[in-house]
């Protein structure tokens, strides 16, 4: 079962917001539906609306009309400025949308055809890639937790944030598949609540030990001694190891440098944008207030109070251990060793 | 109107619970419910418990069956028992309560209308000069308060967690009166959302302008410069300036610091506790999981997911700037400063 996979011509993505009460699946033949469902978070977490951007493109290679590859390709370049619109910050979605437009103006084709077919093949490849790439990411991250340890865990990095096993909680999906025995701290994550919702639903499943906290929670549990490593995703990493990721990170990070504990983002290379030099060129997504105000509808406060949404925060990488990559752990100094990283030559 | 007070021999009370919704009042004339009404939240704040409590004594006095002073007291130790066991945490709660004792037990009464007559006095003076305290915390607060500053401020520690007034936004209220202009960013605060629900609601009163953030997103506007005040109450301080207040105090604290923000506790005497050398004496209270996985009724999660809820947390006093209390603004050394400040001795 994939968050998001190619099924009968269309995009067929688990929609999230119906979790952890019901497990339904909604199914897309429009591309500016693949935006929309994107920038309603049906589905979120970085790798995850990369593939379903990448699919969102063979829908549109299946709706483009003309016969001549030229016009073709012109609907598609409109196409992917939609579908790299549907959310700012993570770098995965104008990647694989790239990366599979690339691949359809790349040859000479002779027909809208082999456009197509070159098209979805490049989707399928980038989430068939997304499982590899997690799994390997899981085989390096699981050296990093220790038989008793407690892990911090904020969001949701897992099988639902990319196309399966997922990036931080894949490597805590592959300690525990190695055999570990290790207790889970779940952030709630508001505003809203993808570690209480998505992720206690997945480690749930997995029957990974796990306690579900108000992020208010976590400082208390890393003062005390309780937690012993802490592992996040992230949406856009720079050149320097500054980590945009989901709000609430940045106080994680600079807490856990305070109590000598850990912090590592777990980050496939689709996500370091080495084109960025410092975090502080990201752009961070403002959400709805009705976010905090009334999550999944449930009106906590009235719909007139001021409310201020940022949906992700910047990490400076003085707060950062290390970064786990499909081509290893990459440390300080992270401006030399992310480049390596990326380019397969960590040694 | 005040959050509570005495009402023909009836202990009265906001429900704290209906709030933003609607303001209602609860009148309790059982000591025992009074102190149920305490740990359920029907009245928080740890000054407003501190006068719940004492007047609680009160109703308990009403209630006390024998014409014979010495049963009557033996009634009352085993009320004021009672009621310092309904939240364990706050010190104000068994400072009001040992402090209306005392005034019950301290003379020769001949009867036991001379008790009642006198509990009540000591009940209704606490209520009084929680309200004067306020205001001279008020005054020396709102000097750290700038024409512009945006001020972060955690849970809710206004008129509703008092008598009336406030502490940390009973100086935001000074500051306001005083003509300055400034915004405030209030933390949500959950599991119990006491900004977004209480401290909003006291601000929209007030026509104070601000906006609410989820405790995720403080970190970001501290790291951005947009912060600068960061504005809290304390239920517990110890002897040497480590100060227990509402989950998530200690990672606003040490991000503050990080971020060079001043962060200053706003505390009545009355919360100091001379007794603990040290905050990790102070008891944390562990509340029930549903306020976690269930927001005023409102279900997030499935209620089987396991949940861990501390209240409060510590904060050590190294990432405290200043503490304000009634008698002035104490510094570090605070092992100094906070017995001077007690003693009404501050220079």
């Amino acid at each position: 079962m994939r968050t998001v996979s190619w099924h009968e011509g269309k995009v067929r993505m688990i929609d999230q917001r119906q979790l952890p009460w019901e497990l339904s699946f909604l199914d897309f033949d429009d591309y500016r539906a693949v935006a929309s469902a994107i920038t309603d978070m049906v589905v979120r977490g970085a790798p995850a609306i990369g593939a379903a951007a990448a699919f969102g493109m063979a829908v549109a290679s299946n709706q483009a009309p003309s016969p001549n590859p030229s016009e073709h390709l012109r609907f598609l370049n409109e196409a992917a400025t939609t579908l790299k619109a549907a959310r700012p910050t993570a770098v995965n979605l104008a990647w694989a949308v790239d990366r599979v437009l690339l691949a359809g103006q790349s040859q000479k084709f002779q027909s809208v055809d082999d456009i197509r077919s070159t098209i979805l093949t490049e989707a399928q490849q980038i989430a068939d890639e997304d499982i590899l790439i997690n799994k390997r990411m899981g085989e390096y991250g699981a050296s990093l937790i220790q038989d008793g340890d407690t892990i911090l865990h904020h969001c949701n990095t897992g099988a639902l944030a990319t196309v399966d096993w997922g990036t931080a909680l894949g490597v805590i999906r592959s300690a525990h598949a190695q055999g570990k025995r290790f207790h889970v701290l779940l952030d709630e994550t508001r505003p809203r609540l993808q570690g209480a919702r998505l992720s206690a639903w997945e480690l749930k499943q997995e029957n990974i030990p796990f306690d579900i906290i108000a992020d208010n929670a976590a400082g208390h549990f890393m003062r005390t001694g309780e937690v012993k490593v802490v592992l996040v995703g992230s949406d856009r990493t720079a050149a320097n190891g500054d980590v945009a990721n989901k709000i609430g990170t940045y106080k994680l990070a600079v807490v856990a440098r305070e109590n000598g504990i850990p912090f590592y983002p777990v980050v496939p290379t689709s996500t370091i944008d080495l084109n960025l030099p410092t975090g502080d060129e990201i752009p961070i997504e403002e959400r709805h207030p009705d976010e905090v105000r009334a999550p999944f509808g449930h009106a906590i406060i009235p719909d007139d109070y001021p409310v201020r949404n940022p949906a992700f925060d910047v990490t400076p990488h003085r707060y950062v251990t290390g970064i786990v990559t499909e081509n290893g752990i990459a440390y300080p100094p992270f401006v030399l060793n992310l480049r390596r990283a990326v380019a397969g030559e960590l040694s």
